[in-house]
Parts: C-alpha cells; sequence; structure tokens
C-alpha cells in the first residue's frame, strides 16, 4: 500500500527535513514513529527537502507499507508517537505510483518577517527582522517581475548542480499580517524552487523594501543570470513550506 | 537613577517573570545581564508578574542604579548580555516615584489561538489550539459583557487572596489574524487583571464560541461572583502581555 501524509512541523529544534549522521531531523523523528507503529524499517519520500530551522505547515510524504490498520488511522497511532512540534495533520491511501517528490506539480511557501528599530523576541519567536524600514509597497510591485517561466540562475545558491534553473512562479506577494507591528509574509508558489531561491528572493525584496534596488531591477537580475547580483540569502527562520499541490 | 526598560521575551522556555529557586526566570535572566553590565546586584520590579510559558510583547520594567551610561544606551550593553528570547526594546530615565508595578493605569494583554480539526506544529509554536469550530461572531458578541467595572471573582483563580476583585475592562475584542487558517487572538484592555483573569475569560470566550453558552451568559457569570460557572483556565502558550500604560 502507498500511502500518504500531511504533516506540519515546528522546524526550530531540527537540522532540516532528510535524514543525516549526527544531526536531529524530522524525517528521523517520522521514521522512528513509522518502525513504532509498524514494528518495522519504513523509507519515507517528502514532496522535498526543507534546510535546518525552516517549518512546514503542510508538507507531504509517502511511505510504502502493507498493514491492516485504516489508512486514516494512521495518523493518530503516529502522532502519539510523535514530539508535539511535529503533527500528522492526515494520513491517506494513494495510487501506486504517486511519488510525493516527483508528482508534485505546485508548491508554496511563505516567508514571514518584520521589521522596525529593535528586535522583539516574541515576534522573532516565528518571524525574521529586518531593522529599520522597508517600503512593502516597492517590495509589493517588484514580486510582480518574478511571476512566470524564467531562469533563476540570479536566485540560486551558486555551489548547486542542477540541469536547468528554469522554474515558473504561478504567483508572488506579500501579505499583511499585523500591520501595526509591522509583520508581513511573502506567499510565493511555483511548480518547482531551485536551492535557497525563496531565501534568495526575499533578500532580494528586501533590499527593495530598503530603497537599495529599485522594483523594477528584479527583471533585470532575473535577465543577468548571475547569482551576484541578487539581494543575500536572508535567515532560515520565517520561511514555511505552506502547502503541496498534485 | 530611577531607570525603565520595555522589555519583550519569548516565554516558552521560561517559568514565568518572577524569581524562584530551581527555576529559569526572565527577571533571573536581566538581573544577571544587569549584574554584568554594572558590577553590581540590581533589584527590578516589573509592571507584574507573568506565568510560566506566557511571553511579552512589552513588559516595563524599573530599577534604581547610579550610572555614567546614558540611560538609552544601556539597553545595547543589556541585549549583549542577555539569551535571544529576551530583548530589551528601550531603555529610559524615570522620575524618582515612577515604580513599574504600581504606576501602572492600563495593561494590554493578547491571547493568540486557532481552532480546526487538527493541530498543526507550525501554528502551535505561538497559538493555543482549540479542537472544532469556534463561532467567533458570537465570541465578539460576548466580549461586549466584559466592558466596563465589574466584580470579577468568577474569572479569577479561587486559591487567591486579594482584597477586591473590581476591576475596569476598557476594551475586549477578538481581531483576525489569518482569517483562512482560523487563527485569531483576543485583545483585552483593563486598569487591571486578577490571578489567572485572562486565561479564564479565554476558556470562558472559548465556550461560547463552542456553543456551549449563549454570549448574553458571560453577563449572568459575572454576576454570579463564583469561579465555578465560567469556562477553564485555558493552556499559557497564547497569552502575552501585550504591553502597559502609565
Amino acid at each position: 500500500m502507498n500511502i500518504a501524509l500531511n504533516i506540519s512541523y515546528d522546524g526550530t529544534q531540527y537540522n532540516g527535513w532528510q535524514i543525516q549522521p549526527n544531526a536531529k531531523t524530522v524525517q528521523e523523528e517520522l521514521e522512528c514513529a513509522l518502525k513504532k507503529v509498524f514494528g518495522k524499517e519504513v523509507k519515507t519520500t517528502a514532496s522535498g527537502r526543507t534546510d535546518a530551522k525552516v517549518s512546514a505547515i503542510c508538507q507531504v510524504v509517502n511511505f510504502e507499507c502493507e498493514t491492516n490498520i485504516p489508512a486514516d488511522k494512521i495518523m493518530y497511532l503516529l502522532n502519539d508517537n510523535l514530539p508535539l512540534d511535529i503533527r500528522i495533520i492526515k494520513s491517506y491511501l494513494v495510487c501506486d505510483d504517486f511519488n510525493a517528490r516527483y508528482s508534485a506539480k505546485k508548491k508554496t511557501y511563505e516567508y514571514y518577517f518584520y521589521f522596525g528599530e529593535n528586535e522583539n523576541a516574541f515576534f522573532s519567536k516565528t518571524n525574521a527582522f529586518f531593522k529599520g524600514n522597508l517600503n512593502i509597497e516597492n517590495m509589493q510591485k517588484a514580486c510582480e517581475y518574478l511571476v512566470g517561466e524564467h531562469d533563476f540562475t540570479s536566485f540560486c545558491a551558486s555551489n548547486t548542480e542542477v540541469v536547468s534553473k528554469i522554474r515558473t512562479i504561478y504567483s508572488a506577494k506579500i501579505v499583511e499580517i499585523d500591520e501595526l507591528n509591522n509583520i508581513y509574509k511573502l506567499q510565493i508558489s511555483g511548480n518547482g524552487f531551485l536551492y535557497n531561491m525563496v531565501r534568495i528572493i526575499m533578500g532580494t525584496l528586501i533590499n527593495v523594501g530598503y530603497g537599495k534596488y529599485a522594483p523594477e531591477y528584479i527583471g533585470k537580475i532575473i535577465e543577468l543570470k548571475d547569482r551576484k547580483y541578487a539581494g543575500p540569502t536572508v535567515q532560515a527562520l520565517g520561511l514555511v513550506l505552506k502547502n503541496v499541490e498534485y
């Protein structure tokens, strides 16, 4: 049976999704819980890795397992064996050829941030902090240049080896969360994202917010196809995988 | 010199504000940082204690200290000596008779919560979770009965010894944060709050949201002056001291 899970996690205490030596990861916690529930090793596939400290509102995972437990009940057994910062939202049967990674059609990420004169420990719990003033209107305009099919070489960590850096962004916008406290999020959907792509896009938008780049310059950065023209890679805390569509 | 601090903290890892044996508290961390900066013991007074796991967007604290450091620079020295989940927002001189506790005129608390079928680890980082569906409109109506000067005996932990349980609530409302994900906060301002008062008010509003109480019943609960008629004391995570006015 091919079973899928919708899984949420607060990534703060984890070294990302993927199992690796000497580091606590979300995948390891999940496979550990699966072993307790099914009494054997179960290998999982996620829609994609998330980096250290990155959270997920809804990551999708699948695994092969023969069991008599109804698929929709598996989530309760797993939640009983998982730490509270990892919660399964849904468990369900999927067809044999479903693969959480390769079947994904659309992914949405969110980047939570706030700005102001001084950092606030409460807001920094979930949001990245940027010192000073950000022009949100200009950041909103800059987002429009990201939408469409583009070569995103400028927005990809330069040490990455992928064949094609062409991706399609379906939508990108800044959403207000708490205007009084200057809390916002970038919400961005696409058919796929390159390594560090959302964090580099965010760093570039922050430069627009600070007035270092005009909004139109985002189009130019895309054209230039060189990482050095885009803004910095912002911190991982603030980045959240919102959902994956199939 | 009498110096005041506006201080923010993520209370998740602390056993509340007040210094106590064998427990990590915010006051202890702050007094430890003050000792490093001034080279001697400094005693602090906060606007009020916050309980274990309760956070603050802006708590106010004052202390007496003779120093040549300009008051507005003290915050930087303290932040260098504080953990990242405690951040000073502002440091400033206040007049000799200013007392963060007794001079307070108005306090505002917020209670962050969300509801739905299943808990989400990302949202549970800062918000209390309530399973099922909540009628926010009825909770909003119920809030109106809290406003004004009332005897809040029904909304006070029964083991408390305070002379008067009369307090004035200036405003109480449910504020939408993220409608799509059913995330809201209660925002409540008053001249003072009894022990566990905001958490019991929230528990009572949740019962209204579930349809267990009609909104008007809040008025009746106040009249009855008996803790047993109000709802449960909800969990501390979700409660945040928003600000204090003098």
